[in-house]
């Protein structure tokens, strides 16, 4: 498990203003989870160098084995996560031949189509192949600004741009293949809704669950009442070097804890299939 | 603006496994900002005591003076918030007579009314009200769970149930009043949405109207192409001591910023008003 520890950093003011919901880290959190990574946090940080690179050191020094930091890889001033993290590692930024003959390739392709004057490669263009050395380009099937990996073997750093369909397509292209390569663990999750019993009343009976079901997890999340009725959903997961255990773990913690809460008079809420 | 920073704490599994969206800490932010307040770092951590403990200390160590924490106030063995913040500030968790009373309040409520057959205080419900010392409780109008605050003057600590209504609600009457008897900043904010410009020929002119107007933060978000014409929303922001002035320095900056986007040939987009 210690070398499937993933952290991942969303950088952008306009996350931490309230204006955008991050739904970025909960996409990647979701498809990682499902590739058998263990997501141990989640970071929103600003446009800003200093922070960005003391962020990336806090990551580093909790032992993470793959960050993966979304945003601020764009041609704007704004755009400053790969200074932070070149600060971070102490590396130098260079001009990334890979990378700038992804960039030149994509605005020649627009001024091709007439949706662009000139392909030039202006400062603000070359900035977005300029990468701390050591850094390899992942190729950006639908926008300009590459990806980036610094891969250090037992840790890795991936940089996605923070358009939502730009940061998905390289994950799927580039990084799914190198998670699926390195992690051989499998994750299996099920949800049931329970109605007729209090949450504070289902605590000791979940903890009786876990004493036998030392492997899973059970999470209660309150619905709140309904005429009274007070509606809980109960969310058991497992992982395993197998799927099949995955399942039967969570299957077997699920049985036990449905059986004591009926003796308990609570029972399933309908449209719940267990 | 020092004594202004915010950082806010989500924890949750469900969280770090993509099942649940972050709309809490986005909520926070929201109305932070609005507030006048700063909202330097977002953090997402797992159901786990040294988990928390170690994030809270990390976020002491940057000199947060607001830490905003949402989730784990309930009463399973998996709700771990308050273990987590007494291990970080070192202090014993102690029965607190007002959260008792408050949580006795509502159980009461809840048999007088026919919810629940027995108002008695199980273990898992007197856990609610079991706080690290020196806390006050803060009232929970919805739910069962008090929000907790460690008041340590320059550096607050809030702790807020991670059901969204129960969070919202002790956030606007125990804690909104404090934060604006705190702070004395305002907020300004404006968009635009342009388009026939790309974002790297649009980073110069930002850069130009920045150079000019040193107190406003301008963010491009790039909105895609639509029949080969490039969309770019562009965010203008500014705090300042006074709401008019705030919002002079964003129409000033904006203004600057549409002449030169017209000059290079870019224009408004249809509903952009300005």
């Amino acid at each position: 498990l210690e070398s499937d520890i993933f952290e991942i950093i969303s950088v952008g003011n306009e996350l931490l203003i309230g204006k955008t919901l991050n739904t970025n880290a909960h996409w990647l959190a979701k498809m990682i989870t499902e590739l058998g990574g263990f997501v141990k946090r989640c970071t929103i940080i600003r446009d800003d160098v200093d922070d960005i690179s003391f962020a990336i050191k806090e990551s580093v020094k909790r032992g993470v084995n793959w960050l993966i930091i979304s945003g601020g890889l764009g041609p704007t001033y704004d755009d400053k996560t790969l200074q932070g993290v070149a600060k971070a590692l102490d590396r130098e930024l260079i001009i990334d031949d890979d990378a700038l003959k992804m960039v030149e390739k994509k605005y020649e392709y627009m001024a091709d189509h007439g949706i662009l004057k000139k392909a030039e490669l202006t400062p603000a263009r070359v900035k977005m192949a300029t990468l701390p050395k050591g850094s390899k380009a992942l190729p950006n099937p639908i926008g300009t600004a590459p990806g980036v990996i610094i891969d250090g073997g037992e840790r890795k750093i991936i940089c996605l741009p923070g358009v939502p369909m730009e940061m998905e397509a390289i994950f799927k292209e580039s990084v799914i293949p190198l998670i699926t390569k390195s992690i051989k663990k499998f994750y299996h999750e099920e949800s049931i809704h329970i109605i007729g019993i209090m949450e504070s009343d289902l605590a000791p009976l979940i903890e009786k669950t876990l004493a036998n079901n030392p492997l899973v997890y059970i999470k209660s999340h309150p619905k709140g009442h309904e005429e009274g009725i007070s509606k809980i959903e109960i969310q058991v997961t497992a992982m395993a070097e197998e799927s099949s255990i995955a399942k039967k773990r969570v299957e077997d913690a699920l049985e036990q804890l449905v059986s004591v809460i009926i003796e308990h008079g609570g029972m399933m809420d309908k449209g719940s299939t267990r």
